[in-house]
């Protein structure tokens, strides 16, 4: 069923009139009609199914009548911040799909040392605007209540300072040198309603000094196997490890 | 430190001399020197450090001497061969490139009923090759020392008489219904040596009768968690998962 994230409080039995690009993917794109139902996620991350009641192709208008709630949670028990060096080319689009997809609930992208491509203040509004735009459609896809938000930083600096329960750095080196033990011992430790940040490099890796920086700030350095990852696998492997612990091995 | 495949076996010490596209790539694309290390894989599957002693750019040749052994095992300890539902566009190239930095030992296409690409018995000859040389690019990056090999199959009947000590199906009705055991209790059983086969749907999912052909044929139905993951995401979750499972937590 196609699901759409909505700016509004929802609740049962609700009437719910929608214009603009929503009515327009539901009329036009998906030539929905009276009687078709939809999942709609209310502004405070809540899903319904809803009928459409009234099809105005003319005036590009929906109504819809909330008919249930959907209380299965496929949120992360921890929300989980990607940060990320940046990479070239359409690896940040691809990083924010499969991770949203993956139950990232924040990406931060920042210029690290070692960066090809940069963003600078400007470039860096439209950029966020395209990976946001790309989360909120697989969040949609993935069935999910949560759009990750996507933010971006001048620098890894800003990063030591941010707030979370467990904090990683994704460390090449660590991984070579054959440290197995640090992730498992970080994620095991987490239970719900915690948080984790986990840091990766660009494609060039992380800076000696940036990664003294984030350890000075407690930050954990972790390998992630011993097999070479670029920077756009490895978020998925967290993320995909830490649904495996949390959601399926349980907490 | 560039990785190369050879089609050869390999000794401490040993002079090899190289030609063809190897060489093509050390002399014109790295411009490699003298003394310039790399890593070179025998065709047994065992890695080296070997050092260049000559360097001719006329005739385009190199010869190395085999100098030391790599002994880090960074194969995942149970061989998985990839079960895919033949995807649209580029999605099969990019299961093939990030599912071998992720460790799979084999990866298999096949048509199946909701498919929406097929291939031909024709059309799949350079379909592979293609592929093969994704695996092996990849399988350089990575620092492996086994290129995962590609196969297809015309139908997914075929993958019924399979052989492997687990064999999953993930399964997204499985997900939908809120199972989340058996991943776990399946990976758990595997020890160090075993083999692991697990089939993906494509995009539209696979056939009810293809499910049941496959459970009569043991294998098992798997969720990966309560996201919806698309047809190219899938495998790298299962992969995640069994690395983190049999290499940092430990078998």
């Amino acid at each position: 069923m196609q699901r759409y994230f909505l700016e509004q409080p929802l609740a049962l039995e609700q009437a719910v009139e929608l214009t603009g690009e929503t009515a327009h993917h539901m009329l036009k794109v998906m030539r929905m009609q009276v009687g078709t139902q939809v999942e709609l996620v209310s502004v405070d991350e809540q899903a319904f199914v809803a009928a459409i009641m009234v099809a105005d192709v003319t005036n590009k208008m929906v109504q819809l009548t909330v008919q249930t709630a959907l209380t299965t949670t496929v949120e992360l028990p921890v929300a989980t911040t990607i940060v990320c060096g940046l990479s070239k080319g359409d690896k940040t689009d691809w990083i924010v799909q499969k991770g949203t997809q993956l139950g990232a609930h924040r990406f931060i992208f920042c210029n690290s040392q070692f960066s090809i491509a940069k963003w600078d203040a400007k470039k860096q509004t439209k950029k966020l605007q395209r990976l946001q735009k790309i989360a909120q459609e697989a969040a949609e896809q993935a069935h999910r209540t949560h759009v990750p938000t996507i933010e971006w930083r001048a620098s890894l600096t800003s990063i030591a300072t941010e707030a979370a329960t467990v904090k990683l750095v994704a460390y090449e080196e660590s991984a070579k040198a054959g440290e197995t033990a640090q992730l498992v011992k970080n994620l095991q430790t987490l239970t719900a309603g915690q948080s984790l940040l986990c840091v990766f490099g660009p494609e060039g890796g992380l800076a000696p000094a940036e990664v003294a920086q984030l350890q000075a700030a407690n930050f954990q350095l972790v390998g992630l196997g011993p097999r070479i990852l670029r920077a756009e696998t490895a978020p998925l492997y967290l993320l995909s490890a830490l649904s495996y612990v949390t959601e399926l091995a349980t907490l």
